[in-house]
């Protein structure tokens, strides 16, 4: 469906982040990765995890309520391992060290083909599959895995929620073959809270096996929904486990009070993060068939599964890829009208006048979102 | 519900599995990979791929057909990254390849911290399940997909089947926390076309989102099930998609052709194969809270998931130990009736006069199956 949006040039939207985030007290390279952050969701589609969310989660989790430390150094662990690295974030700003872990993973992945760094004392990254496109369109296959901020997700055959909707995101690049790298990134509950709460707002009950009430029974009233069930029972509940397990190996703490003041005060409540690039030529056969190159055969292998009877599927990555078209084509990052009206606390929180919808070039469309 | 299961010594069953393979023109090795996986499939319950299974996949696909080559030698590819290695399987017993890769990702891991094997040429290692496990219990986190054998699965919003059920298999070193590695282990299909067969012999419907029929419309009618749709819509989608694009990316063939006579003869059908294992010191953090070790970590954070309300769960991997479990009391392989009978045609392939359910003492049981 159209709908109406409106173009902020992307150099007056990165700077009101970049300021916002300097006067949390964020030193100016955390307040640069968070604005090239946003303006990568922005420019993607992804509204889920823009620059209102962004803040928002600073508010709630972050520099707000003394829990993610402005300006704080990321230690790196000695370790006799030559492809991997942990490190302790120290808190320290999720977008910083999750494009900062990315590069190092490249960097490795020149090297040894293969390249992994781990992350303990970390904060949110927001949306993983920015990290994962950044790096699969610099050539590399990517892939990065994390806890979430919270525990809302009952696991599978269980009543009580002690996991988190611990993503996984994977980026390959795949541009030369299709255009645009293929990113597949997603959350392992059927669905986020926030569509629960979307649900409640507007009268709706939930789908199946999608959320539980406080007795953990399953239910479709957003109203009663305390808690997420994992996507594809037990598949979903093993893939959210990864993630926990990841945690554990790391150093991250108890899940059922990850990101509450709930417990024994000497437990940790925050969360980790993973990250791995693979060089593509590290994993180069010399026998493709017909004597294609590696990228010639993605492309051909990728044409034969959206072969005849599957012309109207996508791509994973292709929604993202063709709101950034039209992003690029604007010549500015699009927001709604309520979003750009959502902008104007932080424009307050430096004292300078709300954007207006009337200030921007407002175009029709119906963008691939999210 | 209770069984009856009959104990077959492993040397009974190892040495006609071994001699069976051998009289089938595979090499020494080769036989004792092959017979060390059905030994392992037995033991742990998976019935889906034990011997009968593996030896009926050869006669399909394999040394019967001409398509797996017996004696064939792995070619290691010339490699300028350390921690990767790319092999061109020459179409070698899936089993004794998959074996020889995961070990050589434990080398590489010890010293890289992250080890990777990519194997074009590649025929069928029948369930990931064992090799993650196999590295677990050595203490590694492994993990490794690869493409089916026939293409069954329709992309998500499709109508037609140009996909593997494309597993992945992810295992975790936690016997010292849980007292057996946790596996994650599935197909990307919601369920097996087995299963589908099994329901229309049973005269049951189909669950809705298992299948689709020639149109590629939806169906529970078994009998009219041609093809399968991925579990969880576009996530499971997702996941059989990067294992199309690992295989594309290694030398893997038009997925839709893949294990047919069909298509230009010039294009490749085969699988490929990839595996992955980390050594759990590389990922080690400095700062587990109230001063555990990485394994006492790992098994607080377990207990924590599994903590009240959640008794109930199952980690994946426990059914898989619990009949391993009930195989080491008892000393002997677990076969059904129909399942000992079912070894008569390969006894016969030796010349040799078929086991008889009652030649092995019998127990009833109801171990946890998959």
């Amino acid at each position: 469906m159209a709908e109406t949006w409106f173009i902020v040039p992307a150099d007056k939207h990165d700077s009101l982040v970049e300021r916002v985030y300097r006067a949390r007290g964020y030193n100016e390279d955390e307040a640069r990765a968070g604005a090239r952050f946003c303006h990568s969701a922005a420019r993607h589609g992804v509204r889920t995890h823009n620059a209102l969310k962004a803040l928002h989660l600073d508010d709630l989790f972050g520099s707000k309520v003394g829990r993610w430390t402005p300006g704080a150094r990321i230690e790196r662990l000695p370790s006799r391992f030559a492809a991997s690295e942990s490190w302790d974030g120290h808190h320290k700003l999720g977008q910083a060290v999750a494009y900062e872990a990315m590069d190092r993973c490249m960097q490795l992945a020149d090297r040894y083909g293969v390249g992994m760094v781990s992350v303990d004392n970390a904060t949110h990254y927001l949306w993983g599959g920015g990290y994962v496109i950044d790096a699969a369109l610099k050539g590399y296959i990517a892939y990065t895995n994390c806890t979430s901020a919270t525990s809302e997700v009952v696991p599978f055959g269980g009543r009580t929620p002690t996991m988190g909707t611990n993503p996984h995101s994977w980026g390959f690049p795949t541009q030369d073959a299709v255009g645009f790298p293929i990113v597949i990134d997603w959350a392992t509950s059927t669905v986020a809270m926030g569509r629960v709460q979307q649900f409640a707002r507007e009268g709706r009950s939930l789908a199946a096996g999608w959320a539980v009430d406080v007795d953990g029974q399953p239910t479709t009233d957003p109203n009663r929904a305390v808690a997420l069930l994992p996507f594809g029972a037990h598949k979903g509940y093993g893939l959210g486990l990864v993630d926990e397990l990841y945690a554990a190996f790391i150093g991250g703490g108890l899940p059922s009070i990850r990101g509450t003041a709930k417990g024994d005060a000497r437990e940790k409540r925050g969360t980790t993060f993973h990250f791995q690039c693979i060089h593509p030529e590290a994993l180069q056969g010399h026998d493709y068939a017909r004597g294609r190159t590696q990228q010639e055969n993605v492309k051909a292998c990728l044409e034969d599964i959206l072969g005849p009877g599957n012309e109207r599927c996508l791509l994973p990555g292709e929604p993202e890829a063709r709101a950034a078209e039209l992003s690029d084509a604007h010549g500015g990052l699009l927001f709604s009208k309520a979003e750009v009206e959502g902008f104007a606390h932080l424009a307050d929180e430096l004292g300078e006048p709300a954007w207006k919808p009337e200030d921007f070039k407002a175009i029709t469309a119906s963008p691939e979102q999210r």
